[in-house]
């Protein structure tokens, strides 16, 4: 096992940000040594996030002010477009864990499509690994910098990938339908994410058009060895934390629940429910869990398919973790076992 | 208009017995003349219902104590099974709405596979219309017994249906995925509607076997005159009121938007947003509108419809009361048109 | 009764704006002619508040553009030190309700005091009632500019006046312990506000420093004739709706209960439950009715009072209803008497 | 240290069992021996709590089938009486934390009035130890049997006794009002804990006759050294996790704010705010850390003392395994320094 490791968070104000330091608040190999928030620099984490005030953590600083010497691998929790800019200057014999979306999409046309610019620091991309851990460990191990995925990309991911490896669905018949909580769309101040329009106020949004799509047809075409793209339409829940992505596909439940049994054998973090089941977003919350489930639809050769995980921990936080975990030489799970948080 | 008409509610205990009352108190051609809850009887409303405290109300009775002679219809909101054994004790000179699942399926071999017991009332069965307004207007007005919709089943009809109608969509493949609210499951105590159960829990119940496929079926294939299934699966919010359905769909977007603009251009309570625009809950929380929305899927000839309701109001209460103005020979939207409460 | 009155509403974006739109959509003797919100200049009402979409409304406008020929009375929900600078713009003759904080300060040291600057319209509020409806209806009926009340201040006032009143408390120990819901901050994008703070957030904020303390104080001297102030600390609820004060006095709990009862008897929207008995914010919401308990302490000649309403409603914009009706000549209670929304 | 100790549940179907649960399964110094819950003997604790899934746990038994030889320790989480006659069976050799009422009231008349029936076990009761860890360090350390506190108790006594001690307020004007959440009524199943009654209705019950009364007369008066009582109203919030007590005293500001620093300076667990500062209940969800705060009021010689924690947490289990860890010789911050959950 390595040393204890240092540990630099670009963009602690963020709520993945504060994500990381609760995390790595009883990682027994790390420990943080620079914590920025250009707007928040010069106060205390805190301030910033009273339920950590327990801790004793540097200052936040500008980025700038980061001393590259006391660093041994940075999370950059920055907003995306941002991110590639910050991520162009820092040393490049730094490990780095991205957990924004700018090093996500291999192919440049792709992410200038769906971002809306072009890319200014396609090199780095080339070396990037796409972080989903369990079908990405051996690239992450050796990787210097691993780009995080979506948070609603690793939940449909965890249901689908496993099937279209095994070739038990129809690739051309996907629909995933998702709800997602509103720690998801960050901590910046959106009309849209006042408890008084959440509460009570379920609906779709960005609806077959939201980016994390992208990252559904790269994945998908990439197992089947053709462009496959399926339906995706994601929806906020009145809910801080938690996403459960419920995808229609066509293809024997059986037989998709003995993929999904076969390829989380021996996964740590990943749970196949009894065939009949379906998770919930409760009981993961908090953790570093994900539950999966199959249930036969009554219509023969169909079935649906669930995955329910924390989008803070499994879908941000505890991914980036994780991969830090096997980039600096750690055991894959430390730090990252604690059980969720229920009720 | 008909004079005043005396109402009685059977089973008014329940959120949705609360609900009629709710609505009937400013309804001005409608008076209560009758309350039961036979756990409750003696009792006075406000005391089982404290928002309800500053309305007169007659105490809570047993329902053998109501006398038919001060009631020109009957709101039943009794619990299903039990609600055909009353009703064949009614006399067969009073109207009826009956808000339970008790006849809402034409079919006695489909009742008996869905609610696990042979029907007990196949006469009144036979005279019962299905309380669909907008889909049974003529026949609702003339009845004597209207059975209301599935909360759940209205919502997903309203979506679906006039597509079935126009011919605008494929007809196998619909794939109905809906979340609703707590209130759906009534007042009685059950874990798994504790706030710390459902609360940040969003889970989906019943996939593939939810009884309201039965109201599904029986209405696709009336339309389209063959057997007729949907996939369908419900999921539960953590909120208290509403219902979205999102509806997988085969079909041009702009027909099928076409086809519902047709179909309830004339519909005072149904709304059909412009093309691309998703409903949410908030938006018809307390009333009787459902919002209907359809969006293009990014891959050709498929789309997503949406339809938003509050189960208690236009699922329940609010389309019993629809029915009943029918039936009554009042404008059909009188006492219903509040708008909704938000936030 | 009037005829149709003719209704403005400067400042139709907000929840207090919305929520008058909404109550006066289904009042017989009001239509709106006009609503401003100068950002939103030339929307619809229904893309601000969808929830409002069935409504034939004006498109909003700015305020200059507001022909006061087509208007009878203006509700001004503008946001404090907006409110005076636009209202000494209107015409003399204008029934004018405010539902700011501008105009509820009689003294303007006071008001300078709590509101950070001098009071730029003092002619204007020489001549402004403070609309606490049931203390000051006569003065209501005849005024020409009506100051709605803070909706902590109103709730607190309803619980604690008519014991001053009837001199039944100690006027020097009166502690308000007030809890409120995120609506009462309004619609502007806030981090406080967001979903993901306030769910499982409740906390104190401007403890024993809200301005809402300065209508408190200003009441109570008023009816005991000399300078008298609690101690007020409100805490913010993850709710939408609602406030409960919860009130801790030195007196009699009979002799409480019975000053209340007395007080109240007549009001149509003011109910006071049994003794012993404690109100909740469900019980109200989305209603105009206030609901009032006493329950006494086990020390002997203390006693805990409680107010519990709908701050958007009975706290804001149903109390400004209230005051118009009165002001227009229209029965108190018109547009009102809907039932509260219970689940 | 201790070997690992062998842990025995008793009553692990509620959610303080299953807090218990998920806080031992990364303590390094325990293991799960025996898990009982008499109704749901036979099934895994998986079943009952889909949230601990991933552990490896003992399948759930009836109490009497608990070997004794295998436990080190018993956590007792059964409902109030029902503990002491099952307490009343154990070896008199083993070590036992009490997570009910039973053995918290010294005086058995005190007990016998506040819950209604005489103790069975006064031998035991005599020997038991007040499990207010900051309070009874010492006692805990050398008990054989400990009372876990209330958990509205906790949260008071955490904010009232070191002013008691140091003497800086008057223990005759004490009045606590707080704030809980709806995991502290536990799992079963309740009408009035449902989700769509909790939700948007914030309400007080137990109106200064909570049986935690007892406990607050109980310290205070062993304090003050002689009889004093406060007055205590508690509401139910909306949410599942907190308690914030907010407590009205006489006394100056500074004093108790250096009262409070003084006493907690040293404590791992407790921590004092700045001077003028409040707490929120989301900032220490999920942890054992209680923030304390103190804010003067604008009458002299009045102050507002604050305390939040999480009920299940610090107001229960993690409170029971932090006096555990006394009882066993380990470090007694061990397991229990997770940082607080948020959002």
């Amino acid at each position: 096992m390595a040393q204890t490791a240092r540990i630099a968070i670009l963009g602690a104000s963020g709520y993945t940000g504060a994500e990381l330091v609760r995390l790595i608040a009883t990682h027994p190999g790390m420990t943080v040594t620079a914590l920025t928030a250009d707007r928040r620099a010069g106060e205390g984490m805190g301030a910033v996030f009273p339920h950590l005030r327990h801790l004793e953590l540097p200052v936040l600083t500008r980025i700038e002010e980061v001393d590259p010497d006391q660093v041994d691998l940075y999370f950059c929790a920055l907003p995306h477009a941002t991110s590639q800019e910050v991520i162009k200057t820092l040393p490049r014999d730094k490990k780095i864990v991205d957990l924004s979306a700018d090093f996500r999409l291999r192919d440049p046309d792709v992410y200038a499509e769906w971002y809306g610019r072009a890319h200014s620091a396609m090199d780095l991309q080339a070396e990037a690994v796409y972080g989903l851990t369990e079908f990405y460990r051996d690239e992450v191990r050796t990787a210097r910098l691993v780009a995080g995925t979506g948070c609603n990309a690793a939940t449909g991911n965890f249901a689908v990938l496993p099937l279209l490896v095994a070739d038990v669905i129809d690739p051309d018949e996907i629909i995933i339908n998702l709800a997602g909580s509103v720690s998801g769309a960050g901590r910046s101040a959106k009309e849209g994410m006042l408890h008084s329009e959440v509460s009570e106020g379920y609906h779709a949004y960005n609806v077959a058009k939201h980016r994390h799509l992208a990252e559904f047809a790269q994945e998908f075409s990439k197992v089947v060895g053709r462009p496959v793209e399926p339906t995706f339409v994601p929806h906020l829940l009145p809910q801080n934390r938690g996403i459960l992505a419920t995808v229609y596909v066509r293809g024997q439940a059986e037989a998709i629940h003995n993929a999904l049994t076969d390829a989380y054998v021996d996964e740590p973090f990943l749970h196949v429910l009894p065939l009949g089941e379906a998770p919930a977003t409760r009981h993961v919350r908090g953790s570093n869990y994900c539950h999966v489930g199959v249930v036969p639809d009554r219509r023969p050769d169909r079935a649906i398919v669930f995955a329910a995980l924390d989008n803070l921990t499994k879908g941000s936080s505890g991914q980036a973790l994780q991969n830090a975990n096997l980039m600096l030489g750690f055991p894959e799970t430390m730090g990252l076992t604690m059980a969720p948080l229920f009720p």
